[in-house]
């Protein structure tokens, strides 16, 4: 079979194993469907399939009869607890459960290069693991456990890709080095003692105290975050009082953090812990300060991020190849890349002829489906570029 | 009938009124059962009675065969919205409403008032107004109302006593000019523009523009208002934001001023919208302010309140007659002061003995009602020594 | 002699004495031919004199025949750092130095009360203390050391004027209690690590904290101080930095404190120590404070304030005697104040008519020299009052 | 003559010459006798020499006979306005006056270039143009001028190089795009009413809205530029008030934003000069702003720096070749790369073994002088491969 058949035959039908999965979606943790339904179409393509990794991962295993090195793709597989704003055929038949970020495409796209590689085994050198991973929109995501699982063991490198809306599809980005943020999150409860609004000197008023904080905390990337580490520290919510006239006892302030390196990150959490502790003292109130460590910052390796811009060409025009941006959302590809080198790279998947031009996570997020048959191709190039030493 | 017996037979009467009003309570602007009991008590005595002056108002007149001036004697008749906590016998019968503020005794002592002057027409020279207003306890309260229906009309003078369980019975209190503060209210929205927390810069932050305002908004008093003038601004609330990763679109602040002088007022409101506006100009949101005008100051006038620290060492003992400090809540008595001379007055009804310890409007209030008897007679005293000219 | 002939002769030596002294100002502690002129006087007058009390401290004693209490009057003398900017045949002959607060009447009037006792012996009845302080304008003052050195001792009651250009000659003010302010000051020297403008985070901001400092003070007085107690809190200076493109290492703050109560002025020096720390550490520098405690509140006696509220009349016409509004500054009569009862006073100076239209301390200060005559009656009638216990 | 004996023999002259230039540094604008001294060394050299350039600018003009593109060498000549702390031999004869840049060598190694290219004119293709420029240290700087006077006409390309002690010697870097960052500063007036410490009601404090618009302008970088957009705001200096107990009338803040992107530096000057207006309109006080626009943004060309990370490893170990972080101090080389392609390059000069361990501007400063032969060699590289295409 030419692969030009391969590609007729088989993209129609990661078109459909999408929309099922579109049609439903499941939350963080609670794949248990869309688990089966994956493993099931690795049965049938004839791949060794190893189930329950780490949660509701699954694994499919594809070993060529050539001795060769061991590559991991991965896809997530989870869906987001937003009501489907859709009239479209596929929609989410699951109510306030939908893909909104594209999970669905990824599952797809990384079947769709299972059946490549079950249809040219004699393509395969060594191993390819098509690794479907749950519960990456919610901390502490599923790579975590997939690896204490042994998903990378004997791993030489990982690929992962992400269909991306707002660039257009036909194109493909990535970059060497720190690519997407690392996200932690802060929540700080100031306890002081309310009182009669007119009477604050019997009162230790948390509310000056929390606002007195809230400028404060501005001075971290002002003042001691060096000025080449891209950071943000954003107080996303202020609580306090009950009453105009009553002097608030307590004040909870939360927010997130994001960073691309882990002096910074360390810095920041330092600084905000420090920073609760003496406004708080300032104003005779008490502070506690609960940090939330997120997903780390997904740093690309340089030499698979090189081959990246090597390899796509052959996909994608080669104007289409771009330098991505650092991005602030997070990604739990990050623990990934802790342990082997490997790319993330992001797929075109925007299109306004179809639709595909709402923001991840918008109820009427969608992608342009040609996309994931640029990201099969674009998966099994880099798996053949490695394997073969190119 | 000697003075002595006729408190020996009237004294439990008022105790028995309290306590049908206080097992009985209404919610200001609703007091249609507590006008009516009022009302039955002024007939009875024998009163000319007025019902439904500017609401749920009740005045009672007596007009003595001596000709003279118009006193006009105020209590306030509402309850709060506070569930009772007390477990004695006259405990409120209605859920969540309870006489938090000793209003009921108020009304009592006023009703002893009218039963001495009717059983003792003949000291009554001139006019007594017996006048029972409502909703004191919510702005625009009940006074205004009464005016507006000529409740003051050829009136001369007004006397208004207060139960104050912060001081034992057996004492009074009062003091010349200004004495309970003017208390406005404001609420101060915020509009920016949300987004995604990891970045701010396609953001206007409502949170951070809000907690400058909490920090400028401090330095009214401390730099703006004259230092002998005593004077407050609270930030009650602060509400900004939906999750920790969001930045906030919106902040809603509100508070409390307190004053005591009418140019320090104005000052105060014109400080805080003008801040509204340029704080929020600093940061490219928007704030709309909303500033409520409450009660004004209650001044007492000098020469009433002389007559006061004169007269009421004839009910207490001398040393238990004490200049008032200015205390911070406001009351609509105020009004009545803008129209005619008088004096508001605090009578002690603290007493550890009999459990009356709390604070006004906590749901343990309860006062000693031996203090009604104080105030009845004190009432009685203020009357004679106006219209007898001491 | 007549009383009326007893001024007509007398007071055009007070006037010029008055005018000797404004020709020929001394600074504080300088006041050495200031001090033996007095002392001359005094002798002349046949007064028993104490010279060098405390320094450059005069005292001139005269005891009646009758038995009786101790009365001590108090001027001070020293003049200002000021260049006099008048142009009247009196002018300072002393370039840079000024009585531009009125001292040179203070002791004038007091000399004049002193001929007046000289030449009615018989009215004296016990002690009349004249008590010539040196070093009014400068903390910590002269009344300390006039008190160490015995100037008190045996006085039962000491009263003191204070000429005041911005009331009216023909009035006099005073009042019970708190009456003008405790004065201290702060020096706080924040301690950074400066650095390269561009690299802020290899540095610690002294500036930026120091204007956090100043942010957060505000709130001392907004929201820690009883707002029935007068008090402010000012910082004065703000010195940071030596050039643009530099972060400064240090920061130098100072200020001035006012208060009526010794509860608040302790209350507000602890605040601005702990401030000081708390902010400091907030922001990785380092703080010393300097806390400079200066003259204390003057406190009136409420009886010999009574006293005055009853005797003035007998000199200004009873609608010009006043109670005055507290005054922010300090006077170290206070620490008389603290010894034995005793009243300050303010008698009208002001008077567009001659010029005497400029605040204290001013270079085109004067005073209606009338007001002499005014302060030195009030003087005798207050003695008199209170030796024959009126 | 082979390279190596070229060397030999012209290198000793190049540390003759900046040592020369070391012992007698100019201030900028007014490098006269550098000027003069290295015009005559490009005679000496046969160059046609054009003087007074733009100034105190020098340009030496190679010919080649064969055909070609005209290549720009820029080196910069002044002196700084610091005491030399050295004691070696050629320590600076001029107080107050040193090289503490390393222009002196920059210049030198430009006379190095020149000299090679003398002996080996059959290297010359088209034209090469050896550029000394006046005044780099002070804005406005003295590219501009020498751009207006001709400078680039008909060049297609220009190189720089400047030595860098926090590099050791023997390493070589730069980077593609934003290299060194623009340096803006400004001047805030703020303007109040001053008045007695103890009485803020009657003034307009500029103190306090100086520390209110210090924290926040800190928002600008934590808030309003884009996280990836490296960016610095400093207050450098804050200057208000006469004395501890006077409220101060004026204050003078002063400050230098660093970036790397025009929209971002736009932006921050935007977002000052409005903060200053509408945090002066929250005190009632005046703002006037002046800002100092001063050298743009190095931005080195992609393609040039591709050749310089291709080239650079003729002269330097290649893994002493590296890619530069962005630099916040500012050069007016960006001048010339606004107008033609071209890259600025850092040679490393540091070595312990030869006290060159200083800061640059550091009173100590120096750097090893070898450094000088590399940096020579670089640029003949650099203009061989420009010239040769390759």
């Amino acid at each position: 079979m030419t692969k030009e058949v391969f590609w007729e035959q088989w993209f129609p039908r990661m078109v459909e194993w999408r929309r099922h999965l579109h049609m439903n979606p499941e939350l963080s943790f609670q794949e248990k469907e869309t688990s089966a339904f994956i493993a099931s179409r690795l049965q049938e393509l004839g791949l060794e399939v190893k189930t329950n990794v780490g949660g509701h991962g699954v694994i499919g295993i594809l070993k060529g009869d050539k001795p060769g090195k061991t590559v991991v793709l991965r896809s997530d597989m989870d869906a987001l607890p937003i009501e489907d704003g859709k009239s479209c055929e596929y929609k989410s038949k699951v109510q306030g459960v939908m893909h909104a970020c594209g999970h669905d495409g990824h599952a797809s796209m990384l079947l769709g290069a299972a059946a490549y590689y079950s249809t040219y085994p004699e393509e395969v050198q060594g191993e390819i693991r098509f690794m479907f991973q749950p519960a990456e929109e919610v901390c502490p995501g599923g790579a975590v456990e997939m690896i204490k699982d042994g998903a990378l063991e004997g791993a030489d490198v990982v690929y992962g890709l992400h269909l991306w809306s707002p660039f257009p599809v036909g194109t493909a980005a990535s970059a060497p080095g720190p690519l997407m943020a690392a996200a932690d999150e802060f929540f700080i409860d100031i306890t002081g003692r309310g009182g009669h609004g007119g009477m604050p000197h019997v009162t230790a008023d948390a509310l000056v105290a929390g606002a007195a904080l809230v400028m404060q905390l501005q001075t971290i990337v002002s003042r001691t975050v060096d000025p080449l580490q891209p950071a943000v520290v954003t107080v996303g919510t202020f609580q306090a009082g009950t009453a105009q006239n009553v002097i608030a006892s307590t004040c909870r302030i939360t927010g997130t953090v994001r960073t691309f390196d882990e002096h910074t990150r360390v810095l920041i959490r330092e600084r905000i812990e420090h920073m609760a502790r003496t406004v708080s003292e300032t104003y005779g109130t008490e502070a506690s300060v609960r940090y939330l460590v997120g997903y780390p910052t997904v740093v690309n390796d340089e030499a698979e991020t090189a081959r990246f811009f090597r390899t796509a060409p052959k996909v994608f025009e080669a104007e289409q190849v771009m330098v991505s941006p650092k991005l602030m959302p997070a990604e739990d590809f990050a623990y990934y890349l802790q342990e082997i080198p490997g790319c993330f790279i992001f797929v075109g998947a925007g299109n306004p002829d179809k639709q595909a031009i709402y923001p991840h996570h918008h109820p009427m997020f969608d992608f342009d489906e040609d996309a994931m048959r640029y990201g099969a191709k674009l998966l099994i190039e880099m798996v053949s570029s490695y394997q073969n030493g190119e």
